[in-house]
């Protein structure tokens, strides 16, 4: 499955940079950030585990399945069904749809100890309603908080601190212009398994009001992390909220909190609940989450059908079809190949979990970047949409992963050949990627 | 077409208000706005203009058509046919869907003084979006608006003001809850058509950044309002926003600006623009645009499929149909009907346009709500969804006019002999409607 260069498509994302600021809606699908003038910015169609450029060349996606927001894999049969017989039946009126109030009721039957809904579109703008509320409850605005979580005013305010700390952990080069520089001090980053970072926040600042974190994200949480977080924001009666954006239903039927028995005061769920359709939740105890009403958050597109159709379609196949022991099996395959290609071929790469998101990193110091380039172009050109990461999805199958380590299995070669002869550079066909968007903290 | 008592509609709505605060997502879309205890809350299908609640009972939709979000109609046939496609060929991708870059391009047929474009699925978001930008270029936090532009922070810190004036303006009765009280004093209100309101906010305030405004709602600008409020901004090179999210596509193929001939710095759509669909469109001077490269703006669900194609359709649909022209037809005939009919039964009402958006309003003091509350009702026993507004679609057609008006013409008499009789609060089956929001300024 060779493809060849997808020169339409690439023409396109050209003349895109000309007319959308940055070219797309998103960084993690800037061309930019894996092989520029030379990754297929757009596809024409998306089925399963495969997807096609404008050009016509045919991949099979071992990268993002769409930054993460396709779980059960493209166009998947029985979302899809759902969703578009409630286009057929009316996805917008100027009546409520009742598939909101059954999706509440699922979400609550997953997560016992929340009683009570709302919802938005996307996940940023659910971390900022999640943020709202927990401002109103806590009646603190002062906010700690542990890796990444989109693009609003609340969570770029970290950035505004004249703390050098903070230099270069957002986004490298890039301030967090248009942000209102009042709420410089609002925000305050604390490391993921760092009880004591969050100590000396809540010791520094006495009006921390919510603690926002991904429950999991790269490392499990160790000497009860998770635990200890919630024992302090008891303790400051600060709000808990656990960001499952990403990692909620990949590692078990709902969030991965339930894995680890420490439960928020609210949870946020949005890319891994419905497929690519835009939604999002925010799912908490009563007691907080009536504080909405005391609060003005009401929007018109967060009342359509397609959103609540398509989770609860995706959330009942991930139940039925035990979607998460799948994805574990996927990634544990993937790590397995990649170590022994690794091995084979004396290339030094290290890797880190969990498995629906497994992540390897090559160890060569300063010629990483370039050697994950070289990976990225070689890959495909055998047809693989690959990076250094694989968001799992029900949609891989072992023969895909067959195919795919095959193709790790020469290009690893080929790289290991290259950084002995001091080839990597000159393999190049054009620039190295450019390293965006780091995480905050971690 | 009598209906009956929706009982299981209206039962499930009571149980909703257990499991989400407020009972759902828009406060434009709570029953105890229009008729307590017995609206329906929920509805199984709609197409056309017609409506189905959970009890089976039709209805032909006279209200808000998706609070102004369906133009076209319920399940366009058009817009959905490119919609199912949409879906069956991947809503959602690791790569970029192109036709976000056929809409970019569009708009900017559509408004020449536009040259690059954002995107957003909800309209709110768009409005956050829209400010991040302008603050971003303009430097300068602060903001003078008119009008409802969502429940963004930057909006609802205009309440946090200890101003009197202000009291009861956005939500009687409510505070801003959880939005960060050091935004006070960032947002300031000014009234449509009153120049000299936004000049002295502009005189009290040097730092002024951005000035946001309907470009038109009830009534059309006098003495230039347009032009004087762009002077003002060039003045104080604060960036002009035109927040065309209900007006837009209504009036005419785009902003209604278009017809003023006063260009913004930025526009932004969404209800008018994708049928029924969550988009939203930021669209703007490229100067003013490329401050959004300065600041981190992204969010995954942007990038989905749905949005932009639906957009796409109907925008083409709008003006290969002359969509406006049709509005104003239907919006002129109920203008008329209401106007003969309450002169008929010597009912007080006053009428306040523009056409697509025809609003009418009793004229009885304090009962005004309560007659008001008996108008919905007795409608809805003759099996229309009705209130004093009627945002009128293309799928209204002169036969659901008549009909509607024939309805009108029996509510008017029985309304006017309730008033003359006082018998209002008699013939009331439940409780008067709530009055929620007020729009800010007007």
């Amino acid at each position: 499955m060779k493809v060849k260069k997808a020169k339409k498509t690439i023409k396109l994302w050209e003349e895109a940079k000309r007319i959308i600021p940055g070219g797309g809606q998103l960084l993690s699908k800037r061309p930019e950030l894996f092989l520029p003038g030379q990754w297929p910015a757009y596809y024409s169609r998306a089925k399963g585990a495969e997807i096609w450029d404008l050009d016509g060349n045919k991949y099979i996606d071992m990268a993002t399945m769409g930054v993460g927001a396709c779980v059960l894999g493209y166009a998947d049969e029985d979302v899809n069904r759902a969703v578009k017989q409630a286009v057929d039946h009316g996805s917008m009126a100027t009546l409520n749809c009742y598939e909101e109030l059954e999706l509440a009721k699922l979400l609550c039957r997953l997560h016992p100890w929340a009683k009570m809904v709302r919802y938005a579109r996307t996940g940023g703008e659910a971390m900022n309603v999640a943020v709202r509320i927990a401002r109103a409850y806590s009646k603190k605005d002062k906010i700690a908080f542990c890796g990444y979580h989109g693009w609003s005013d609340w969570y770029l305010a970290a950035n505004l601190a004249d703390n050098k700390n903070l230099d270069g952990h957002l986004l490298p080069g890039l301030d967090p212009s248009g942000v209102p520089r009042r709420l410089k001090g609002t925000a305050w980053p604390f490391s993921y398994n760092n009880i004591e970072g969050l100590k000396k926040i809540v010791k520094q600042h006495k009006d921390i009001g919510v603690i926002v974190m991904e429950p999991l994200r790269h490392q499990p949480p160790e000497n009860d992390f998770l635990k200890k977080v919630k024992k302090i924001a008891e303790e400051i009666k600060a709000v808990l909220i656990f960001d499952e954006i990403t990692i909620g239903f990949r590692m078990n039927n709902g969030g991965v909190h339930l894995k680890y028995g420490v439960n928020p005061d609210i949870a946020v769920f949005a890319k891994g609940m419905s497929n690519g359709f835009p939604m999002a939740a925010i799912i908490g105890r009563e007691e907080v989450m009536q504080a909405a009403q005391g609060s003005f958050i009401s929007s018109t597109y967060w009342t359509e059908r397609i959103g609540p159709t398509a989770a609860l379609a995706a959330i009942k196949k991930i139940i039925k079809n035990k979607v998460p022991v799948h994805l574990d099996k996927i990634g544990r395959a993937i790590e397995k190949g990649w170590c022994q290609s690794a091995a084979k071929h004396n290339l030094k790469i290290s890797i880190v979990g969990p498995y629906p998101l497994i992540t390897f990193s090559f160890e060569y110091g300063e010629d990483n970047q370039a050697i994950k380039t070289l990976f990225i172009q070689e890959m495909l050109k055998q047809g693989f949409l690959a990076t250094t990461s694989v968001y799992v999805s029900y949609a891989h199958k072992a023969d895909h992963v067959k195919k795919y380590l095959k193709a790790v299995d020469e290009v690893f070669k080929l790289l290991s050949e290259a950084i002995k002869k001091n080839k990597v550079y000159i393999l190049l066909k054009g620039p190295v990627a450019q390293t965006g968007f780091k995480r905050l903290t971690d």
